[in-house]
């Protein structure tokens, strides 16, 4: 059965997270069902990885297997026809080998996560980004951030139900930008625990309203105990943004 | 009575248009029902102009008279909080004289229209942007866009139900700039005809897509037949980006 690497977008926001679950819809069960009707048999789609409820994505991956052989450019557009009219949408699909997995073969994964400072709601925005009023002392952040790159045990940053073998990962790098009204963190790893980059946002978010120091976030790291992470940051402004693969293109076809 | 100016965003999406209407509900009621339950009494909000179903805006602005003398930063917060669940927020509020008026003391009105170039369908931006698959040669659109610049019969590009006494318009500038997938058209004028930037939009495509030339543009303008227009542009990608008054701020408490 040829096997077909899809590069995916949603909005979060209607669903109750990537995984397939029986309480609520999932964005997993809405690409199985488009793509079981393009291939008229059962079809399971293999994520990169879960992104719990309100949790966006720019690029997830994940990889199927079909019964019919078709042009990527093909299974692309007819899954899309089929997904209406949920908020989801193949970017690209391409061809791969069958030794291709979309979350063992990934190299790392990226996200970003968005918050919006200003004293009005969201209108355009909303469940878009992370609304503070702030302000936010961007740089503070990003200086503190650094102290969680490299290799850790994360235990104060992933949830209590994370159910991941290890707390220990390699954070590659974690930036604190600032561009007008918008805070943007970006994270890449490996690999992340659960709810990992909104604890960590959480904590970063105590830096820059001046109530912890890069003192406090690393003493908070190193206690290794989830209740010292701060607030943990809601899912409205975390996007996942790119998973990397070993080539540059997975495309066999 | 106070008056205060305030400088409004909202999602135009769930309403049928700016203008409070019998069918369908408008930002004008909203921020009029929003506003009557902190005054008590009955407030009419008197925009600087209309926008149709589907239209956003990120600094609409409207003048309303209140019985309570507020702080503006108050009446700001407290529209806020009555406005909820409705995805409209005031984000700035200013004391000003009598003599200022929303629609008339309005020197001009900044419009940003959003095309995203590509062949999935939006999920993250649905409603928020004009998807095409283009290709758009924007530079070909950017210089097409010139022709329409000054004072110019628009009868081409209005929409035959414009209520407007005449079609002469003057165009301060247009502009078409390419970023990444997006296309971004921005539009400054004193004033507007009724779907005079979405029809210049859907005629600037024409010329994105190779259909149209410059010369082609600027003879459906010369024209002056509604018949000449291109295409009309979809409400999802326009947005109403700022009002301009002859002051910088017209704060004046």
């Amino acid at each position: 059965m040829p096997r077909y690497h899809l590069t995916i977008e949603y909005d979060g926001g209607p669903f109750s997270g990537w995984q397939r679950q029986a309480n609520g819809p999932s964005v997993q069960e809405a690409l199985e069902r488009a793509a079981e009707k393009l291939d008229e048999a059962k079809v399971a789609v293999h994520g990169a990885g879960r992104t719990d409820a309100g949790v966006h994505a720019l690029g997830q991956a994940a990889h199927i297997d079909l019964r019919k052989d078709l042009p990527a450019d093909t299974v692309r557009d007819a899954i899309n026809h089929h997904l209406r009219p949920d908020p989801v949408a193949i970017i690209e699909a391409g061809r791969v080998s069958d030794d291709f997995h979309a979350r063992f073969s990934a190299t790392a994964r990226h996200y970003l996560y968005r918050i919006i400072v200003r004293r009005a709601p969201l209108a355009l925005e909303r469940g878009k980004a992370w609304r503070i009023a702030g302000p936010l002392d961007a740089a503070a952040m990003h200086d503190a951030a650094q102290v969680l790159t490299g290799k850790h045990d994360f235990t104060t940053f992933r949830d209590a139900l994370c159910q991941a073998d290890s707390p220990v990962r390699t954070l590659d790098a974690i930036s604190v930008e600032a561009a007008e009204a918008e805070v943007r963190i970006r994270c890449s790893a490996r690999s992340f625990l659960h709810r990992q980059v909104r604890s960590i946002t959480g904590s970063l978010v105590e830096v820059g309203l001046g109530k912890w120091t890069r003192a406090d976030l690393k003493a908070a790291l190193e206690a290794r105990d989830r209740t010292a992470c701060g607030p943990v940051a809601p899912p409205d402004g975390l996007y996942l943004l790119r998973v990397d693969y070993r080539s540059e293109s997975p495309v066999v076809a």
